[in-house]
C-alpha cells in the first residue's frame, strides 16, 4: 500500500511516495519501471500536481442506488458515462473557476476515481483488479444549469468540461479494497456527502471490465465512478474537500476570475 | 497555403509540408517555431500518421440546416457538442474497427475539422481566424445503435468513443476559406455525402469563439463541425473516403478484428 504523488520542486516535475508529511522521490515511470532516488522532500515545501496526466477522464452517471431511488431511476444495463476534456484536469489546491459568461449553479460531486495501471481492452471481470493501479479522490464539478438548456440535447460536455472542472488527487493510493471505502465531501467544513462505495450499481471492477469492452483504457486514465446524494452548489470563495480514507483529502476553492 | 503532414520514416516520427507526392521535412514544433531541414521524402515511402495529437476532439451535433430540416430540428442557441477520447484518434489508412460485442450499425460521418493553432480562451469572433491553424477531414465514426439504448441517457461517449472512431487527416491545410468548402464522402467509390460548409448553423469562426468561452482550446485540438445528410452504415471491408478540396482525401477501411 502506497500513496503516489506528482509534485513540483526545484523547478522540476517529480513523483514519489507520500509518508507522514514527507515524499520519497522515485525516478522512471509511475506506471512502468521506477526506482527510489534516495532524495526526500518535505510535503509542505513542494507544490502537489495532479497525480498523473490522463489521456481521458470518464465520468459515470446514475451509478448509486440511494441516488437513483431519489431521482426515480433504475440500474442501467451498462455503465452510462460522459467524458471530461484535458483542459478540465486539475489537482490538489488548484482553484475551481466559474466559467466565463455563466452565472448559474456550479455543483461539486465527490467521487471515487479509478486510475488505470496499464493499457487494456476487453478485460474479463476477474482480470480487472490487475488493470487498476489505484484510487484517487475526484471532484466532478458541473455547471448544472448548462446541462438541459437545449430540449433536444443534454449537454454533458459543456456542463462538465470547463477549465478545472475535473479535479483529482491528492495522490493515487494502491492496495485499497474499494468496496470498503466511503466518499465524504465537506463544504466550508460542513459535511455534505458521506456515502459507501458498496452502494454502486457497477463496482469499480465491473466498470473497468465493461468500459474496456467499449474502448481501450490507457495507463493513467481516470474513471470517476459517479456520485451519490448530497451534491450542492458552491458560492464564490467556498472551500470543498473530497475525502476517502486511505487516499486522503482533495481540497479546492471555488472562485470567479 | 500549405498541407502539413505527420509521418513515420526511418523509424522516427517527423513532420513536414506535402507537395505533389513529396514531403519537405521540418524540425521544431508544428504549432510553434520550426525550420525546414533540407530533407525530402517521397510520400509513397513513408507512413502517414494523424497530422497532430489533440488534447481533445470536440464533435458538433445538429449544425447543418439541410439535415435539421430532415430531422425536424432547429438552430440551437449555442453549438451542441460531445467529446471523442484519445483512443478514438486515428489517421489516414488506419483501419476503422468494429467494437467488441457489437453487431449493430456503424456509420461514417464526413466532417470538416478545425485544427486550433494556439492555446486560447474567450476568443472574440473577430479573433477566431487567428486561433485556427488550418483544416482537416474528419470521419466521426458512430456505433449508432449504442446511442439510445438507455431511455434516460443518450450515450454519445460510448457510441462515438470506440478505438479508431475519430479519424482525421491526411493533412492540416492552411490558408483555406472555410465558407467556400464542400465535404464529400465516397463509400466503395459511390458518393454518399456532398454538402457545403456554408450550410452550417454555426460557422467555423463562430464555433471557435463560442466553444472557447466554455473551455480552453489547445494547439492541436480538433473540432469536428458536425455532418449533414447522406450518412449511412458500413459493412465489413468497405472503404470510406472523406474529401475536402484543398485538404485532400482521408481513406480508411472498415473491418472486424
Amino acid at each position: 500500500m502506497a500513496r503516489w504523488v506528482r509534485f513540483e520542486a526545484e523547478g522540476l516535475t517529480r513523483f514519489g511516495v507520500l509518508t507522514e508529511g514527507r515524499i520519497r522521490e522515485y525516478a522512471g515511470k509511475l506506471f512502468g519501471e521506477n526506482t527510489v532516488t534516495g532524495r526526500e522532500f518535505a510535503l509542505d515545501g513542494v507544490r502537489l500536481l495532479m497525480p498523473c496526466e490522463p489521456s481521458k477522464m470518464i465520468g459515470l452517471w446514475n451509478n448509486f442506488r440511494e441516488r437513483a431511488v431519489l431521482e426515480n431511476l433504475h440500474k442501467p444495463e451498462h455503465p452510462l458515462y460522459f467524458l471530461k476534456p484535458a483542459n478540465s484536469f486539475a489537482g490538489e489546491g488548484d482553484p475551481i473557476t466559474r466559467p466565463a459568461n455563466y452565472t448559474g449553479m456550479v455543483v461539486f460531486e465527490g467521487e471515487l476515481g479509478i486510475v488505470i495501471g496499464k493499457r487494456c481492452r476487453n478485460v474479463a471481470l476477474a482480470d480487472a483488479p490487475a488493470s487498476i493501479f489505484g484510487y484517487t479522490c475526484v471532484n466532478d464539478v458541473t455547471a448544472r444549469d448548462r446541462l438541459k438548456l437545449d430540449p433536444a440535447f443534454v449537454h454533458w460536455s459543456r456542463a462538465k468540461g470547463s477549465d478545472n472542472f475535473g479535479v483529482f488527487g491528492p495522490c493515487i493510493a494502491t492496495g485499497l479494497e474499494p468496496e470498503e471505502l466511503r466518499v465524504r465531501v465537506g463544504l466550508n467544513g460542513e459535511q455534505k456527502q458521506d456515502y459507501p462505495v458498496a452502494d454502486m450499481f457497477f463496482s469499480p471492477y465491473e466498470i473497468v471490465s465493461r468500459i474496456s469492452h467499449d474502448m481501450t483504457l490507457e495507463a493513467g486514465d481516470v474513471i470517476a465512478c459517479g456520485t451519490s446524494v448530497g451534491v450542492c452548489g458552491m458560492e464564490d470563495g467556498d472551500t470543498v474537500v473530497v475525502s476517502i480514507e486511505g487516499v486522503g483529502s482533495l481540497t479546492n476553492r471555488f472562485v470567479s476570475i
